[in-house]
């Protein structure tokens, strides 16, 4: 339920959504998949529904920004290319991405019979942080069925912290996971929505920052030395109706509250941003050549991308303030952040 | 007037508008000033209106495409991150770039009292060649007034040739210059035009391909050996409503017609395409945040890539066609392509 | 063996390596596996060794060129941040890339015991292009058995036309498949070789130029019309020493090879070139921070770009040339091109 | 001079050089130009030698990264295709870099007789941000020997604050301007410096941070709204021997500094950085193709980065701590960060 009044911890200035989560964007829906075994098994899968119809047939608009290259994350070549989203987007380890891109495929296949026959292919997006520290990663403890499932489970109301793909994550020395917050936009008097979910992976101990505050700084003697060679995956979902080249310049934006949380976009961490609007369609068989679309003018952009970069700073401290302290593979133990308030 | 039918050349399959020049796209423009002495000075300015209106009250949507970065065209920065030019693009030398930036600031000064007061500055858009080897470069012969001249030549018909910014310029160890062709594109039974404007600066000598004929090899033993240091400008324009990330796409297409007159994209080529739409305006001042706009369905572009390769193609060889043999610095010569016909 | 004098086609000017394949950069292996059954299941996969020893340990430096993003390629994220390859690139059709990354990564994982315990992961490199016209793709008929069997069968001697990931790719309305070609470089009085290797899988019918010749304007006639849903991979080797940077501007000019034999990059085209040389190591363990490596002078990078340009023009055509006629899905028939010389 | 222990703040965790300064980077140079009437014109020029050699003979491999594109500096396209920087670096105010251009190009003609005859052209780099909040822009006020006079100016010791071409600029609400800092970086037991030098004119009233204090908050109160049109220019300088691909990681990490201090990106801010290495030398005419040059092990490459992220967050600080309240334009008066402190 992102970062509630009771956690006492306040990110910038911006209005949160009714639920303080990616789902306050109507349409999107989150679900997990947590597969742990009370040993070295510490992995799952997350996935993210941009709308709850045939996403093949009505396209969403999207565009990504690669922070940092270091990760495996498919699908970006024709989302920025073609500038939409025909798939959910799964989240999972990073040596689980050929299972879960064939699950999508299969997924997709079923509910679109004219792919590879009447029409072209399918783009699977699939997104990865590598969580073995915890986590048999070796092990290829992810199946096509926990894709099912997780597409399966998707709705409005989803956990954060420990679950999902987000189970065997690590992040500032603490323990990561899946995050996400909500900002309230208005244009022309109208009251728009920009949503954030995070995967957290990445960064050194000692570094955390909240809202400012260098609490990596106060707790780092508390804390085990991590190698920074995780990753972040940051979702960025939104009805503000903005062009590809717009949804570009907001998720560049990520990039501002991930560095405010204590990042300086280390070389191993993969750190992506994904970001795509509800409110421009893209059919795939489209009657007209001329398609009507909607953006906003670049002066009144501001807000979008402030609230961006405070959704996504917000994730990430809700990814790991909702993480529990966890023990994982051969008995490596990651904190929680609650343990130090 | 374009390769007409008496020059006997025909490039590809598509049809050309009625003047086959990018002023076949409503409301371009194109002005030149040519500068000789008859001696070593051998240079020029060519400017191209988007449209006949205020640029920076109402802006056109634009991308560009680097296909090779030898080059210092300016104001590509902006046009990529706002996707529109909002002033009137000046092509001249490589050294006289900062007196057509200044002539060109002065000349939106004057017409936009708010710049630089009520509203933030305005993004020159500066394109260059350089025509050393024909012209007294270093002399820096172009002038602001040259420039002004231009701006206020610019009309719908207009030389090429040995003209304007393509006074001095070589290509393909042939005289170069400025050449234009258009094509015409039907979407939803509507005619649209694709124009294409180039500045012809590139490319060694034996290269020469003409609708496949493989003219270099033919002629080669009759030309001096050019350093491939040119440089080639392609400007594409269209009435079809486009998105930024589709002008991208088109701006990258002008690629294909320059390899197919026989560039490799030499390392010493600027080889610069920046592609508009009229179709499309942002204004400078917005009433409403939220803005209509229109696009075409990806899967209804090919028409347009085609249009753009083959008008870039035959503006090329139409720059080549239109130049005379022409004596410069120093009493170097360049052949025009009539003589080998 | 490349297009030999057999064939009675000669691509550019430059010359060929003793084999004209991929394989005369030493080091560099290819092996196919080839998966019909005589009726709807016409696909396979390719695979390519950048060098012989440990690829993970001892990475070739990279970088890839996306012409046009309609595609599915996966690994070039990292490829572009960190500048290498550091596993085999495997080629197959689009829908089973998943099970291609599954079993590459199984495939390093075997080599690497270190990889996802004590350092990181692994970033495999997977290539595709759509062969529905002629598989049945929707069968997804690649088993990961496939993937090891390409690997094992890699040597400097391979097939080209119908093989491997190329057995059911169509081409400028003809049979397309995998075709290779090299040049030979010098640079300092010494002599070094371009090689690329191509799936061809692109192009209308009609458009095929052979050296500049308008073969598919002869021919489209007895051609049937091809949906340009495409796509081609374009893979460049070379033992020159080279820098990423250097590596993108030569994965760049696939484009003008590709744009000689007709193709204006079509919208529904994956065209992606992959450049890596086998002059610069990197380790994945170095011993020291600063590492030396080499480069060329950009002065001198003129015969790269051009060698690179025709490996791959000539590629094409021997794909092209070295396929034969062939019935696929449903019965469905698409010619050689030698039906046609 | 940059941050020292007078004013009581400290950024961050790493260790300045001996001068603080981007000058700690042996070779590099700065100079000014203050131009101010005591009335509206207040701006100014700032120059920056990569080293004391010809740099167009000796060119200092570099790269940029365009966090946000609302910005006129020229000379990036050929930055990126070529890896270095060839001539000093301008700084000045946004109406002027066509006069900074043709300075520069002046300058490097009289140094370089080959220019534009024997060789090519050059590549002038001259960076800007709008100062029209506290300078009349429209009038124009640089000359060209403004800028010849900044580049005389150039040493090892420079003022920061409001000086040069930071005469005029705002920033977070405050008075902004020229500031600069610098951290030591170990590689192999060897010591290598990372310097930054920043012009800072973004950023909204409110939002400053320093090492996290929301010390925007608390003084916002007493500040005047600003409208966030401005910019920043980020400079990095290392002897740190780094290939392009890794300057351009690394000047991707000054936008990590930029968000540090209190900026999201805003739309109306062009946030370029520009990165150069000392230690990789590029000659103009090079007498081998093959060229030796070195990089590190991108395993190695986080001390670089966090020393930029910290060094740019501190050149922006010290850039407000040493500038003045300043009255300027129509009367309009911007406070100095030390009238808060």
């Amino acid at each position: 339920m992102g970062l509630n009044k009771e956690s006492g911890i306040k990110i910038g200035l911006g209005t949160p959504g009714p639920r303080n989560l990616i789902t306050d964007v109507p349409g999107v829906k989150v679900g997990h998949v947590t597969v742990r075994d009370g040993a070295d098994i510490n992995t799952g899968v997350t996935a993210i529904l941009p709308h709850e119809g045939n996403l093949f047939q009505d396209k969403v608009m999207a565009a990504s920004c690669v922070i940092n290259g270091f990760g495996k994350t498919m699908g970006l070549v024709q989302v920025e290319e073609l500038g939409t989203i025909e798939t959910p987007i799964v989240m999972t380890n990073t040596l689980s991405i050929g299972t879960a891109a064939n699950a999508l495929i299969k997924y997709m296949l079923q509910q679109n019979e004219d792919i590879g026959v009447k029409t072209g292919t399918v783009n699977p997006l699939v997104c990865e942080c590598n969580d073995g520290t915890l986590n048999d990663i070796r092990g290829l403890h992810i199946t096509e069925e926990h894709v099912f499932q997780a597409l399966a489970n998707c709705g409005e109301e989803f956990e954060e912290g420990v679950v999902g793909s987000g189970t065997g994550m690590c992040c500032l020395g603490l323990k990561g996971g899946i995050g996400s917050a909500s900002r309230i936009v208005k244009l022309d008097d109208k009251e728009y929505t920009v949503g954030a979910l995070v995967m957290s992976n990445f960064g050194g101990a000692g570094r955390l920052m909240i809202d400012g505050r260098q609490m990596g700084r106060e707790i780092k003697a508390r804390l085990e030395a991590q190698q920074d060679k995780g990753s972040i995956i940051m979702l960025i979902a939104t009805d503000v109706p903005l062009s590809e080249r717009q949804l570009k310049r907001v998720a560049r934006r990520a990039g501002v509250g991930l560095a405010r949380t204590g990042s300086y976009y280390g070389n191993g961490s993969g750190d992506i941003a994904i970001a795509f609007t509800t409110a421009n369609r893209v059919p795939h068989y489209s009657k007209t050549a001329v398609m009507d679309m909607k953006m906003i003018s670049d002066n009144k952009i501001d807000g979008v991308f402030d609230a961006t970069a405070e959704a996504v700073e917000e994730a990430i401290i809700s990814s790991l303030y909702h993480a529990e302290t966890t023990t994982g593979r051969a008995g490596k133990v990651k904190y929680g952040l609650r343990d130090f308030l």
